[in-house]
């Protein structure tokens, strides 16, 4: 699912990647040091450094998009990458924050190919390094002391309370039978949209862009975000286990109501109404641990047939385009400009 | 337990609490309605306004000291009343956070004489909640946009991990087997003596008091919240429950090693070594829920008898004493200090 006219250069992604990591993994870890134990080690446990047994560990941080779009951030409004660092620092310790509370409430017992906070150390030590994570974001920006980073963490804050409304929207849609691909687009959209917003302005603001650039740029992440949780979502039912860390059918396991499910639904026609069925009487069954690899397999195929994973993918595309367009309404040196569609070039067509 | 060379003016300090609730609580409900259903009723439920089933109540929301201090810090720095009320309510907000999910940490039932969140409307919903409820605290002083406002969030903030990294080694110690009296106080400091200074200083602050007019007012309010604690770690075991809301001989039932506990164990002499080897014995056992009234009345009597009780008391009397000693630090109308003294007498006589 290549995005229409663009090619994606691995290699500059992989690099804009990296940078990321590196300029701002030492921040996070030394902000990760300042809890007292045994916080510090269930958040290092959470982040990959060390495993079960506190072993140091070269685990899987993630992919580090949002480090990247906060540095680039702070490109596009003409300041140097290091600028962003401590919004790119913030934006990862809310977003870990949110992960482990979800993955709690969610009972997900694994991320990253590995078993969750809650399973190794327990709900209560997922609770509490959960929110030492969120102070200590809105610690690390507002100890800069300046304007700027009151202004930044206004938007941080904004953006965690958009992130929490849609994990209540998540939690919500799993109990009703019926969601509407308008109320699905929303909920991602606080779920994901709203800090890759965050991600890609916490830069400029913090470099000192004024709001009309800061909304430009929140208006590309937006939109990124929504493509990205699309991928995500064809990549929940129909993703390799290998690469995604996750199992076959994920998100069909979970009963998720994600856009190709809730695409399909709306669809109509015999595949749609079929669908429709299954789905109301797997809502009936407590137990879907119980059911073949072949009977999720006959419910991504109705997806499918009724037009659900079409449907996403183009929406992804539709996202990626929006995404790219907001650019134009910001001056920045065109290399910045560049790196920033190379980023969302890159989050379309990933694998993970 | 009147502190020395006080009497307290019980009408005032009554006057003064409910000034703090009316010109806070509006205030509190209108940021409580940002809330994205249902968190909106979750919150409404915690904080007493409608009961489990949703009809309004008139619930119990508290003794109301945070905002009562926080309306005082204002005029301590020759501001209005009214400038506290945002920080007022940012230290409800956070307060009642971790309340959410100290509660369902601690698996506690009851609170204010009702069902906890967790009880009635999930954990999923009291992790959510308490996460809004701690962002919306930001933003709720942020979005006033000044300088003030940036200093009494970082203010906030570090009061908040301080509040965090205090309720984890009250985790942390109820698995252990001795806990020193020192560590007993550093985890109260932190567990209510933190958001006790934040609230005593955040309205001076919002009214742009130097920093040395906060900090002056942080050790009042420090000090304050040390002796709140030795009065309720006295009520965790002596108090009527019909008052507290709590069951009788409460904190012994939840094992925890508060200050009469630890102080009787450091006391030596024949009835702490008796009350050791009990503890140590109950700590093996799974099950204190099947211990007879008798069983805890004897630990709560060797408590007592080994100067736990007494020793407490005296704690509570001496934190109170430098609580009112650190405002002599600060010039102030003498009405504003009378009235910080009143508040501090009726904490250390209180009876829930």
């Amino acid at each position: 699912m290549p995005p229409a006219n663009h090619t994606v250069d691995a290699a500059e992604v992989a690099a804009l990647l990296e940078r990321g990591r590196t300029l701002s993994t030492p921040v996070l870890r030394a902000a990760v040091d300042r809890l007292a134990h045994p916080m510090d080690t269930v958040a290092a446990y959470h982040f990959g450094w060390i495993d079960a047994l506190g072993r140091p560990a070269d685990g899987d941080g993630g992919k580090a998009v949002r480090p990247a779009l906060a540095l680039l951030s702070a490109e596009a409004a003409g300041a140097p990458p290091e600028t962003g660092v401590p919004g790119a620092v913030a934006v990862e310790l809310v977003h870990n924050f949110s992960l482990l509370h979800d993955d709690l409430m969610d009972g997900d017992e694994q991320r990253r190919h590995r078993d969750t906070v809650w399973k190794v150390h327990g709900p209560a030590q997922a609770i509490l390094v959960g929110d030492a994570l969120f102070a200590l974001a809105n610690e690390l920006l507002l100890e800069l002391g300046t304007v700027e980073a009151g202004r930044a963490t206004r938007r941080l804050t904004v953006a965690t309370r958009k992130l929490i409304d849609g994990q209540a929207q998540d939690i919500s849609y799993e109990h009703r039978e019926r969601v509407t691909v308008e109320e699905c687009l929303e909920m991602e959209g606080n779920k994901t949209g709203a800090l890759l917003a965050c991600s890609a302005s916490i830069g400029a603001v913090l470099g000192g862009a004024d709001d009309r650039t800061a909304d430009a740029l929140e208006a590309y992440g937006h939109h990124l975000g929504l493509a990205f949780q699309a991928v995500d979502d064809l990549l929940g039912i129909w993703g390799d286990p290998e690469s995604t860390g996750k199992q076959t059918w994920s998100d069909l396991r979970q009963r998720k109501k994600s856009l190709p499910v809730v695409a399909a639904l709306a669809a109509g026609g015999p595949a749609s109404e079929r669908l429709g069925e299954l789905l109301a009487a797997d809502a009936k069954s407590q137990d879907l641990e119980s059911f073949s690899e072949e009977e999720f397999a006959t419910r991504a195929a109705l997806i499918e047939e009724a037009g659900g994973r079409d449907w996403t993918a183009d929406e992804a595309r539709r996202q990626h385009a929006v995404a790219v367009g907001a650019l134009d309404r910001v001056e920045m040196p065109s290399r910045v400009r560049d790196r920033l569609t190379a980023l969302a070039d890159f989050v379309v067509v990933r694998k993970r």
